[in-house]
């Protein structure tokens, strides 16, 4: 199943049988309190410095979020989108919480973007899928509902279930369209979660055979060598099934580890990529030196 | 099900509910020119770094080979197990294509030893077998025979159902003494081997439960960046099912790639062993800047 994403000269597909798909999570505030103030100010320079990292780092598609307190983001969504696709032509993820925001951003987007997401709750899907549909967009699909974040895979996928019941039958989105995430929680509050969020992949893979994509810095949240933990959990994550993750697309070790994972998995035939990723490392290390 | 080797003073438990257990390759002439000499000379100085290094790097069970073209590997085998074990408590894996050799090795081993490795051929089978029983040893079993190297994941399941039920069945060796190798080949010669690895993963932990190791650098042999290749493939076999494996110990980027499997996968409750190492690392590293 392919979940074909755009630009207006890009297209990235995502798939089971396509090198895994790097979404660059950092173009978001949360957390970073200079960044708001010059959101606040309608000051975007950050995020040509965080653009060009995250390019240069290898990501494929840019998630982009302008969620901050006090301040119009809708409004910043709009000017965020123009300015990431007048610096790259990577298709972007648009993130927000909010319908208007993602409204504002999808009408300003050209190309076919991935929206940043939609629950199991009836009240979302009703307010979200019908943007979705609208703008020819696809859309990640958090299995989660009213009354839980459930720890049970079988309950995830069960939600899963509800959220492409809903988004195919009713309001006629291609299945393809639709990328589940399948729940990644912070180890460090409870070690059983990387398990649970395996179990729920594999589940996913074999009923639905959807994409999916996690949030994959949630996994090492507070815990030591927090780039050692991704860079161990994704591949484990990619051989279950998982095609593409919002990630920290600066980390070379993390993106590294996904580069590898498609040569474990058969997904850069000959090892070509690896193999022209590092003549160019080295070229560059050379040149460097000189 | 539970794999326990012993030295004279320690025991090391092998299984799927335990951290995943680090075997050294280090203690190997094979390729190591200078090594080679001074084995066939009798000097046996560079097995003491070896040990060194790989009990610093985080090794669990030392792997011991002296195949020396050219030398009696015998008595190298005798002088390296009582060298060896005087330097560490460390369980060994005595390493030998030569039956007398493991045969020798065993007799001067204190303790419960693994013996790596029996084929599936008949030959093999019952000249190492009774070795194995009559010194209650435990065996590493490769899913390969007179014939073939098999390719197919069902056909090592078979190969490796014959050696659990001639060791099982004409030798009495109980089952959990039993590690069998999926059999882990260059992703450099052919990027398909990775996948039927951790299919044959899978399939040996559904069918038969065992314990499983193998020789993990293997995989990234001639590839650039190996080290890289190693710490994405084992966290992603440990995840089917592989419960050791033979590698460099000393390369902290794969060390902690495992570590951290032991995390993710609920191996290393409340990370506390994760924890305590990044600790540990810290105040080296103060030391050192002091």
């Amino acid at each position: 199943m392919h979940t074909v994403l755009s630009s207006a000269n890009r297209t990235v597909t995502i798939g089971h049988d396509q090198p895994f798909c790097v979404i660059g999570e950092r173009i978001n505030p949360t957390g970073r309190k200079l960044f708001q103030e010059q959101l606040r100010r309608g000051d975007l320079s950050r995020v040509e410095i965080d653009v060009a990292e995250q390019v240069a780092g290898g990501a494929m598609v840019l998630d982009v979020n302008m969620g901050t307190p006090l301040a119009d983001e809708a409004a910043l969504m709009v000017s965020a989108v123009k300015l990431v696709q007048s610096l790259t032509d990577l298709p972007l993820c648009l993130d927000s919480s909010i319908i208007e925001v993602l409204d504002a951003g999808l009408a300003a987007y050209r190309g076919k973007a991935l929206v940043n997401s939609v629950t199991a709750e009836d009240e979302r899907l009703a307010a979200i899928l019908p943007l979705v549909k609208r703008h020819g967009a696809a859309v990640i699909g958090l299995p989660n509902d009213e009354r839980e974040i459930p720890d049970d895979p079988r309950r995830r996928v069960e939600l899963a279930g509800k959220i492409i019941d809903v988004a195919t039958g009713r309001y006629g989105i291609p299945i393809e369209d639709i990328v589940i995430d399948p729940l990644a929680m912070p180890i460090g509050a409870d070690t059983t979660v990387g398990i649970k969020t395996l179990e729920t992949i594999a589940l996913l893979r074999e009923k639905f055979g959807v994409n999916m994509t996690f949030g994959a810095s949630n996994v090492s949240f507070g815990m030591p060598d927090r780039h050692t933990l991704g860079a161990a959990f994704l591949p484990m994550a990619i051989a279950a099934g998982l095609t593409s993750a919002i990630m920290d697309a600066r980390s070379p070790q993390i993106v590294r580890s996904v580069k590898a994972a498609d040569v474990l998995l058969d997904h850069d035939p000959w090892g070509s990529a690896w193999i022209a990723a590092h003549r160019a490392q080295q070229a560059q290390a050379q040149q460097a030196g000189t």
